[in-house]
């Protein structure tokens, strides 16, 4: 018979395979479905081990990072996807995800879940540089698809340049040359045509 | 304007996005859709972070594991999912695996190649006890999937249980508990009416 621990560590595996069924408001490029948290959280993943030294003036944690981003969104099961720029669904955005970390989260054996926890809410505060490198990120890779699927999205939802350089902002206080990127990745999609200024 | 470096980086990152339409022989569970790499990729990684600590007389590297399941796909966006109970296609599988390899890692800076690529191939090879625990993973999680979704997709390619006690039969010599799990887990399976004997 396995432990306890096992068991509950394997239950917590089994129930976040639901998040392969939250779809995001983006599209994968060259594809014609929206993508899922789960395929997010691995583009995430990716791009911090890639992009992590571009942190400016701070040691990066990167399995710190990689542990943020790869639960950052399990609360999205319970909660569901909030648009980023939903504002009427972002009201009660933090009620329905810190119930959602109340359950989820509690499937694990106690120091698993508290640290888990912990990570959630680092990230969720932007916290630490790792969390802030991991917000970044999460900003970013809605942007690069964005501007890969030709502004679809952006199209669908009547987004302006001005709100997605709102909410790129952060990136270059973290790391200069991302920020410079999410600049030029603006400036293009703009001039392509992607985005309405 | 951004660095050569940094751009060679994020080509990789929107390349790498096609890993989301390259699709598994298993379900994803409660869903009707298979499983995509990209979102397997992801949940090997969690488990990883979670399971580690059940790995035998070795002090685990995390950080590598997680590298390792990241990325230990990625060939398959040239080379194509190769089903692992098809001989046929295995037999080729190797050659077209180290060609996208060469490629899609070859679009890094030369040193975040060099770092991908010996993690693919230390993962291919069972080369450490990171590689052996990310292989044993590779194959519990499918195993998993299956046993929540009725061996959907074992009945549909007429795989039996010594096949998959044969698949994961080195996962006990790694992670002994884990070895235990997927034995009960077959077990339960075959119980259930999900695999036959």
């Amino acid at each position: 018979m396995i432990t306890d621990r096992l068991r509950q560590q394997i239950d917590f595996i089994v129930e976040v395979d639901k998040i392969k069924q939250i779809y995001r408001q983006n599209y994968v490029i060259g594809g014609e479905r929206h993508e899922t948290d789960a395929e997010h959280s691995w583009h995430l993943a990716v791009m911090a081990v890639l992009l992590a030294e571009h942190v400016a003036g701070h040691q990066i944690d990167v399995l710190k990072v990689l542990k943020m981003v790869l639960i950052h969104d399990i609360v999205e099961i319970d909660a569901g996807d909030t648009y980023c720029f939903d504002q009427q669904a972002g009201l009660d955005k933090n009620e329905r995800e810190t119930k959602a970390a109340d359950r989820l989260f509690g499937l694990l054996p106690a120091d698993q879940a508290q640290e888990f926890r912990s990570l959630w809410e680092e990230f969720e505060h932007r916290g630490s540089p790792e969390a802030c490198l991991a917000d970044a990120l999460d900003r970013l890779q809605p942007l690069l698809l964005h501007c890969h699927t030709q502004g679809k999205s952006w199209k669908e939802h009547g987004i302006t340049s001005a709100k997605v350089y709102e909410r790129n902002q952060r990136t270059g206080t973290i790391a200069p040359e991302l920020g410079q990127l999410v600049a030029e990745t603006i400036q293009t999609a703009v001039a392509k045509g992607y985005l309405p200024e």
